[in-house]
């Protein structure tokens, strides 16, 4: 059953204490689609680049399956690009630039052969065009949605129009308590599902996800990591893992969001294993699966 | 089977944004044992007070059980004393002031009723205090051994001294960086076990705690609350659980760990939820059996 998945397409320049990669394929859409396709294997990417956009890094994206027939090459105009540095405990970065480009003029067109989605993923963006995507589609069976302190604050009323017809909202904790105003994690996410988002996933980097949902909290762990090379687009991985894990379930209970939230930090911890998205290269199903196992035994509680 | 907490009984004077306490009954010794009661029916407490404190105190803990035999009451000395702030996201305190009084010549003299105990709990104290105790005592089951910044940054060599004959140390995240060196706290826990401690358990607040023993990972969730009172002496709380159930089993194993971070979770959460210890009073059994089972279905991930 199928992903959509709208988002950024971008270049990254990211600078972490292990190394330097300049013009490295990134982007929320990139990374949700690329963590997706090991759960569906129908994934479809809506985004925009500019000429500038290399066809290798089309190929690398579409030799993995991924339905790019959603994704406008613009002429005359630049890809979005991002430049980050990250400090030495990884949980901190610096946005060094940020250039719009194409994006500061995306209004995606969604075909007749995207409107179905059974999972929709609305890629952090400006919500005005997340919410332009959705009234395009006919109603998934689950609309999952990110978001960021830029349009927390500097677009409030956007987001907060866009919120009532989210089913899961999937952001960090400093945003969960911006977009709140609550210090209190349990008491911000109550705030945002009463700002409609049933499902409400806040991701805490090294510390895991949070997962309110079904008025109950369901915790997983971040992998514990020796080497981790660079936390770039392991937010959106996990987007990606969870979408696609749940595009594969006959119902959308809590028991599936949970192995939903698991398989989306598994992918996630190879993610960050490796610069951008080249973690998810050559990463195979039977090591996915051989890391869930490892997340069980590292939760799982003994009835002793 | 024996629990011997050595370490703290305070006046706490407690600042957070829901209240204040003045001369609040406080000390790590005092939370360890608060704690360790609940599983075990011989917690003995090792720490020293000034003739002004008062009674009342010595009643609260007495009339729960915890034998105080060892508890020194110095006359002509005022009782240590400690004042801390809690800002609004909880995570972060302030010390206002640290009056050592008694604590600046507390030289413990193990009786012979306390020589044997099952577990030692060296609770956070001055290395040279908590090494005198453990040589005073019969080889236990286990030496769980707490430390702190200030420990770590004064007296270092006196704190690697005591390291090789700790069992387990439970520590914080901030603490078990500055310690190793290390930011990524798997490298770290790694490191502090070449220092001697096979098992590390490192607190993290309201992130839980990650738990390094028998060459894997355990990691345990903070329990999700909507309303936190006052963080004082959860970790201690947590260190009396964790040693008060391991004081129960015929086995120290990787199985009995896993249930022992767990009871210490359970324990610390119901501390947060009150002022100083009082959320320890009248804490029964029962909920704390109700609050694990709670934390199985906050971790248990389903086999789908």
């Amino acid at each position: 059953m199928s992903v959509l998945a709208v988002g950024t397409v971008a270049f990254d320049r990211i600078e972490t204490p292990f190394g330097k990669r300049e013009r490295a394929l990134g982007g929320s859409a990139m990374y949700i689609t690329m963590a997706a396709r090991f759960m569906s294997d129908d994934v479809q990417l809506i985004a925009v680049v500019g000429n500038d956009f290399p066809n290798e890094y089309i190929e690398d994206m579409r030799s993995r399956g991924i339905d790019l027939s959603g994704l406008e090459i613009r002429k005359d105009e630049l890809t979005f690009a991002w430049g980050g540095r990250y400090h030495y405990d990884l949980n901190q970065r610096d946005t060094i630039y940020t250039d719009l480009n194409v994006l500061s003029s995306f209004h995606p067109v969604i075909s007749e052969g995207h409107k179905e989605p059974k999972v929709l993923c609305l890629g952090n963006l400006d919500p005005v065009v997340q919410n332009s995507v959705l009234d395009q589609v006919a109603r998934p069976s689950i609309v999952i949605c990110d978001t960021m302190n830029y349009w927390i604050e500097h677009t409030p009323d956007q987001l907060k129009k866009i919120l009532p017809k989210v089913d899961c909202l999937v952001i960090n904790d400093s945003e969960a308590r911006e977009l709140s105003g609550e210090p209190n994690l349990v008491v911000a996410s109550r705030k945002i599902r009463d700002m409609g988002p049933q499902i409400v996933v806040v991701k805490k980097g090294e510390h895991g996800a949070l997962m309110f949902a079904e008025g109950t909290f369901f915790t997983v762990p971040a992998y514990p990591l020796e080497d981790i090379q660079d936390p770039t687009g392991a937010g959106d991985a996990f987007m990606g893992g969870f979408a696609g894990y749940l595009s594969g379930c006959r119902e959308i209970n809590l028991d599936s969001l949970k192995s939903a939230l698991v398989h989306g930090s598994a992918i996630a911890s190879f993610t960050v294993e490796h610069f951008g998205p080249e973690g998810l290269y050559d990463l195979t199903k039977a090591e996915i699966e051989k890391r869930i196992k490892a997340f069980q035994l590292l939760t799982s509680i003994p009835s002793v």
